[in-house]
């Protein structure tokens, strides 16, 4: 009989190719499993883009430290990420939730409130869904649908050797934000009377209640005439998402330790916890921003765009994925497995 | 203080109204929440439809008379059923799941599976999806992508006075199954030797375990020439899709209880129980047929289609809707609330 493996042992992305590994797609599609989104071609001008997210109470988020109105705000942040990953503009989404009889309406109020003004905000319609019950906590799925001029996609698939490899905001403060989070709810489970201590953390505990996608970014990479030769957007953790753009475009890469933008209230409250900085830069994810690459000689347009990190860059692929450390060791990079 | 409303105060289609209201859509939405697809407007000839589904563990199946297989099926009909609602074709779909450790990699490929027959048989692709953990069983969450010519799409508004109401074939089957599959689970477990008896009652379960959308009335519809003035799928019940059609298109309408199709299996079923066949032809739901509206003048070429019945006819809004009885009475519909 044949062994059954457990998820584990295949992790998370090993499974999504063994399940869909026999699909075929048409005519209509032109990138289906495997990218930030799905790419349909229903127009001359343009493509659509398809991308979905489900988010489970106690899995994804965890109502003691997140309001539901950021839960809300969110659902929608992470997926128009992947939409911008596309170097798209998010149009459409629909929303459907389960609750289980724990939920008022009020509460459920609360997190279309955060969907809403997050659709407000980033230009997005809520155009369906669905409600249902659930036996235990909430589920919110969402589908997002996006347009991207045909000329200006971008995939994982593009970066060539000598491409700068960019990074946008800080990362780990997402992580930092998630450890507090877990200590103060800890101290509070221990003794109930005490109030969580949150005042200092603000930074690092909005990087993780309230992320923003990076639509200023894709913007200010059209106003300099930049399309990106392949992009992502850090959901993962950098060191994942590097190994996706490696793979997916058949080159290495290289990084320096030193470049690698990460906030000082970040760096603070790592030290809190004795955690190095760059572990959760390279690998605690959620920090929904966008790592990309973009070809040297657009080195001065480039450095025209607020906020943008350039890390390192595109090697040849038998040279590996590496970083660079303070010191000047070369580090071969991991990538995580199922989280 | 405000009351905090319940969500059985609200019920289902009140919460969808009471969270979506304050959304606005745009220039490239011709219907956002309110049909069974939202409807999007990107080229000259056809609308896309956009449809989403979320199915967990327990509330919408359960793992003890569902196999794996049949679920992922059933996961793609449901959906492909509200395109069909439309007048459209599915041609894309996006799957995300959650799922707990309990569950190996062998039991999501048997979801898969299912998932990739119902793909091939009604032609769609998946494209696109996401997989994580979850803390109990399994959640799926469908979204399919369909397109319809513009003028043959098809909405819940378009019913006039004197069209007849047909519906594909035969209702209350998919609840009778359900009642044998609860009783034979109900035996197995007081007694866990006994094994489940489940012959002469294939009509019914499969009815439940595998439906199928209704592609062969979509494609007989378009072959005779025929747009229905409105569409709906029978997810909820008869009654509760009569309501939806007859209050977006302001009118009423009169069916007769005797030409409403129950197959002699879900009437023999439900003897067992004592439970009259006309309460789930009613209330059951989930058969997925099509409901629909066909002006008078097309009787002849709706008679060359097979597998549909006539149930009555539309009426004026202020008559009401109504169930003439075998007996000849008139009896008020009811629809269903919060499931």
């Amino acid at each position: 009989m044949e062994k059954q493996r457990t998820l584990d042992e295949v992790g998370k992305f090993g499974l999504i190719n063994l399940l869909t590994k026999d699909f075929k797609t048409g005519k209509n599609t032109i990138k289906g499993v495997g990218d930030d989104c799905a790419v349909l071609d229903y127009n001359q001008s343009e493509y659509q883009l398809v991308t979905t997210d489900l988010l489970l109470e106690g899995i994804h988020f965890d109502l003691m430290y997140s309001p539901l109105k950021h839960v809300g705000y969110k659902a929608v942040m992470v997926n128009a990420s992947d939409i911008y990953a596309m170097n798209g503009t998010p149009k459409q989404m629909t929303v459907s939730i389960a609750v289980s009889a724990k939920f008022s309406v009020n509460a459920l109020e609360q997190l279309y409130e955060g969907i809403k003004i997050a659709c407000e905000q980033y230009n997005i319609e809520l155009i369906g869904g669905d409600t249902s019950a659930s036996m235990t906590g909430l589920a919110i799925s969402v589908t997002m649908m996006g347009t991207v001029a045909k000329d200006k996609i971008t995939y994982r698939t593009g970066a060539k050797e000598n491409d700068l490899i960019c990074v946008s905001g800080d990362l780990g403060g997402a992580y930092a934000g998630l450890q507090i989070f877990l200590r103060e709810k800890n101290v509070f489970s221990q003794s109930k009377g005490v109030q969580p201590k949150l005042e200092g953390y603000e930074y690092v505990l909005q990087r993780n209640l309230k992320p923003e996608a990076r639509k200023d970014i894709v913007e200010n990479l059209a106003k300099q005439g930049i399309v990106p030769t392949a992009m992502i957007d850090i959901s993962d953790g950098l060191s994942s998402e590097l190994f996706h753009i490696c793979k997916n475009s058949h080159v290495g890469c290289k990084i320096y330790e030193e470049k690698i933008p990460i906030n000082t209230f970040t760096g603070e409250a790592c030290k809190e916890f004795s955690i190095e900085p760059l572990i959760p830069a390279l690998h605690g994810g959620h920090d929904y921003e966008l790592l990309f690459t973009v070809p040297l000689a657009q080195y001065q347009q480039l450095q025209a765009i607020p906020d943008v990190s350039i890390i390192g860059n595109i090697v040849k692929e038998q040279d590996g994925l590496g970083l660079i450390s303070r010191s000047g060791d070369f580090v071969h990079l991991k990538a995580q497995g199922w989280d």
